[in-house]
């Protein structure tokens, strides 16, 4: 059930087949290199999400580079992480059911492993499952700072909640997930930088009640590509979950005073299928190639190509001027809206250095949605 | 990495893991019977939309309630329903590039497979493929009947095209492909009928007019489940391209006027995973369980409760009145928005009859975008 790979490797980047998505190694390198060094010196360290990148390889090469391992949003997520040689994953989520949370204490028997909690009796179901298969596993208390999502509110119910998992013989409370994942892409830059600092204030509060009961926070883990300097800076975090910064996307490239260091480095590559109408040309990467979910792709280098619509297997282009130029057969690279959901459509990176395939990378986490 | 599947057959249906693509199947096996009555007697046959069901199980379900074969928009659909028995097969697309083209002669020399086309020069190149083989492919001419996609104008200019094909010893002119996509969701009724009826104007007038050349048509093929009765009732579809008609999804039921004849039979199962809020509850579904490109999923059975928001991995539900009471750990079942790109992020189908888990489906063409 797995698609064969779009390419060899060896092969000229211009006989990939399509759609495909492609990585270029060189802008991606430069992205890990740009992380790794912007953290370099300071105590917090990278704990590159696996949500947004769904291979072992990737994490493999942030790990190289400093990280200190991955983080997950599911546990097939983490079992394809740690089979894939990660040694330390934290599910930065809650993980309900028995049948899951069983897995999770499987995979802490082989690795370190840790998950989150924002319900006692999640707690409770965890501690007894970490017992039966004789482990100890950490627990990261997860606070809302302003996602409306997950998490408890910060300052006493977080207090509440990680005497809790203090108090169960099978867990270890081992600090706060604080992850303001709205912030990530407001638009004006003060917004953004405020929102933030008011989730670092909520976290600092908790972090010295915690202290002041006795309960220090080992591990303080949150932050994203669009707001990891100021959590890295804030002197409470110790890890930052970036995931997009490796590829980048149309969303972040549209916020102001986004993080620059980064450069885009995916891309959907497609072929022209259809030139029926001189403004018109379809290629063959629609909705189940490409995520929409946060808007059309952009067509790389080319201002007279606007990727205007997709059905389930088409995008529909419209050109201009020298765009009219544009022959069946001819090759697009698409820059995704959203990369993460865009990267779970797809069983392969093509890895391209210049014009050659360098590399074929399994999305072994791709669909691992449980 | 395909997943194991969320269900072992003869499990109950509350212990399906989460979250999990799960079919009704009385409900499916209603609107597959539903579909084969309303075209009994007519000279119109079925060709389901493998596009939608990915899974060559479900095009024998419609191959033994009489459709005539599938259709597909990929050539990697085409080998997935070939080598999972089914043995007619049309890609309604346009096939552009030697190893696509070489794949899909490959195939035709397994089973019955015809292609789309709309351009001169693509003709030329399936049939130095189709001579390269030992094949003779029938090919259909696309005409663009109001969908502003792929396909040639109707008349002349499909007439031209259809000449050419002809002329070309590696090909069989088969007839047309004539679908109206974006007529199936326009709201209104009557506007609905219109669009289509001037789709129908278009279709009729290049049968005639390729009769009068010599060119009959042995095929015209079409239609989507918002409008198939009234292609089926023109005298000149011979098939009808149905695919939403077995599952069903959000997008459909809010057209005005829309098939009442099928139910809802598919659904994304998920679990509460948090109750951090007295009005809010998360759920494990979000964007890699479901596609929001044509709007959120209901929550079948369940006006007091809203899917509000998704992101990557969670589904944010608004909780009014009763709902306040859902627990960490419930179930509730999600109509998707739209069914095709839904369908596409799983790897199983788990079939559920009444409360059992009656069949596991694998969904062989998931991820088949080339």
């Amino acid at each position: 059930m797995t698609t064969r790979p779009p390419a060899d490797v060896g092969m000229p980047a211009a006989d990939i087949d399509t759609p495909a998505l492609v990585v270029d190694l060189d802008a991606y390198e430069r992205n890990l290199d740009r992380m790794a060094a912007s953290l370099a010196g300071t105590p917090v360290r990278l704990r590159g999400h696996a949500k947004t990148h769904k291979c072992p390889v990737v994490a493999l090469h942030q790990i190289a580079r400093g990280a200190v391992g991955s983080c997950c949003q599911k546990v097939g997520e983490a079992e394809a992480m740690v089979y894939g040689g990660v040694r330390n994953v934290l599910v930065s989520n809650e993980v309900v059911g028995a049948p899951k949370i069983a897995r999770l204490m499987g995979l802490a028997r082989q690795a370190e492993v840790a998950v989150c909690v924002d319900d006692p009796g999640n707690v409770r179901d965890l501690d007894q499952a970490a017992r039966a298969f004789g482990v100890r596993l950490p627990v990261l208390v997860e606070i809302d700072v302003g996602m409306g999502r997950c998490g408890v509110a910060p300052g006493e119910p977080a207090l509440a909640l990680a005497r809790h998992v203090a108090a169960q013989p099978g867990l270890r409370f081992a600090g706060l997930q604080a992850y303001h994942g709205r912030a990530q892409h407001i638009n004006e830059v003060d917004k953004r930088r405020a929102a933030i600092e008011a989730a670092i204030a909520d976290v600092r509060l908790t972090v010295d009640l915690l202290k002041r009961h006795g309960l220090p926070c080992e591990t303080v883990s949150g932050a994203g590509t669009g707001s990891y300097r100021w959590e890295a800076a804030s002197g409470v975090y110790t890890e930052v979950q970036a995931g997009s910064y490796c590829f980048m996307d149309v969303e972040y490239s549209l916020v102001e005073g986004f993080p620059r260091e980064f450069e885009t480095s995916l891309f959907v590559l497609a072929t022209v299928m259809s030139r029926a109408a001189p403004d018109r040309a379809v290629v063959d990467a629609g909705l189940k190639a490409l995520s929409v979910d946060k808007g059309m792709p952009r067509v790389r280098g080319r201002a007279d190509v606007e990727y205007q619509r997709a059905s389930d297997e088409h995008g529909v282009l419209r050109l201009d001027g020298a765009g009219r130029e544009l022959r069946l057969g001819d090759r697009v690279w698409l820059v995704p809206g959203h990369c993460d959901p865009t990267i779970n459509l797809h069983d392969w990176y093509v890895a391209v250095r210049g014009d050659r395939v360098e590399a074929l990378w399994p999305i072994t986490a791709r669909g691992a949605i449980r």
